[in-house]
């Protein structure tokens, strides 16, 4: 990460929260009892910016400078709003094909992901405010750049994106092992989301729970599951093989 | 990579090479002139083992023990070989379905690659002696342990591969852009062959020109390729669905 994509201190923050720059995160000095900062956090929770306290030493790491206990990382990539993207998709008249990613926090799976998203044309990528990978110059690279070039929307609560999802007219397809059906029998070609899951612990069951279909990608081995980066490949390109050649 | 996976000194190695371990590749230190060398690298190369020559000091890095100017990585796979697997696979009644990776050359979408070949169950990966991906602990990792479960063949050339494969009555698949024909277009529940080539450079001409068929991922984006080990879940898993669903 460049250097000039950090800021410290609390005017400097306070600054960019209040004039909507796209920050990442913001890390606060442990057991500080500053009002400025309790000021500082109000804001960030206001614009949903995620918030993590760590001890003085990991900021120290950082800078050197006159932090005051309160240091940002600025996002390398502006984020969109979901709910701006779905009208113009439906008024190009394109089919609305999104992916929702549920707690894949490896960076580069991230960015590999985002290099697909862009390949086949994926509308957005949904991802949440926590539990997400950090979208750094580890993500940009793997990405081959394509973190530039696609829509990413980053949510604080993955349920409520998939009730506006459905509301907008997308069925809801969670690929996960917890199904007979394969993502071959799925109808891919009408307006959907794809909910993918962290190689660890899969889908939520609440958001499992809202999806419209369960469907698997078949797995022929003894190993349970693809590298996930992989796994998204398999279900994105099945959904632009449909909308090809079917 | 352990400690036990390295031999080094004249004697000890010979020994290895001789008694058919599976060695990954041996490092000769460059200027040595000791008949006894001479011998070694003669031996490793009727053996189709890759010999480096580098500098002592490389030697010297890893083991501070008496080397005498030789070390040898051994192989954490046993590579099997691939006239033999064909007959078993035609035995089992299946179709046979392997895949070909030239110069593919980063351990982790190694790994992946492996990962997905078990779980797609494809009945093996050839890759060449030279410019192949080295199998060491990182790509174990990535691979999840699939590299334990698969067959790995490793030919010291992809052509006389594919001929081979082509004698045995697989056509021959390359899976690259320079061709108008998408993956989805082909054939892939007879016996097939995909060849997938490296990031930067794509297969390489001489094997283009062996190949049956070129067929290319559809890419709908502004970005010209994908991941090497997403490319290869795409184009593995259309020949699974292929051979599921049609």
């Amino acid at each position: 990460m460049k250097k000039s994509d950090v800021i410290f201190g609390i005017h400097p923050i306070m600054e960019a929260i209040n004039s909507e720059k796209e920050i990442d995160k913001i890390l606060v000095q442990k057991d500080m009892r500053n009002p400025a900062i309790f000021a500082l956090v109000k804001a960030a929770n206001e614009h949903k910016i995620p918030v993590q306290y760590v001890p003085l030493e990991k900021i120290n790491r950082i800078t050197t400078k006159n932090h005051q206990g309160v240091l940002c990382f600025m996002s390398s990539v502006e984020y969109q709003d979901i709910e701006n993207i779905l009208p113009m998709v439906y008024e190009k008249g394109e089919v609305p094909l999104v992916i929702i990613l549920d707690r894949i926090t490896d960076v580069r799976n991230f960015g590999a992901i985002a290099r697909t998203v862009e390949c086949a044309g994926i509308h957005a990528v949904i991802i949440p405010l926590k539990n997400a990978a950090q979208i750094n110059a580890d993500a940009v690279k793997t990405s081959s750049g394509a973190i530039h070039n696609i829509n990413i929307c980053r949510v604080s609560s993955l349920l409520d994106s998939v009730k506006l999802l459905k509301n907008s007219g997308l069925q809801i397809v969670a690929c996960t092992e917890k199904s007979e059906d394969t993502i071959y029998n799925i109808n891919l070609k009408i307006p959907t989301a794809i909910i993918l899951g962290s190689e660890e612990d899969g889908i939520s069951n609440e958001l499992l729970a809202k999806a419209d279909y369960l469907a698997k990608i078949p797995i022929l081995g003894e190993i349970q599951s693809l590298n996930a980066s992989v796994a998204a490949g398999v279900v994105l390109y099945e959904a632009v093989r449909q909308r090809l050649c079917e």
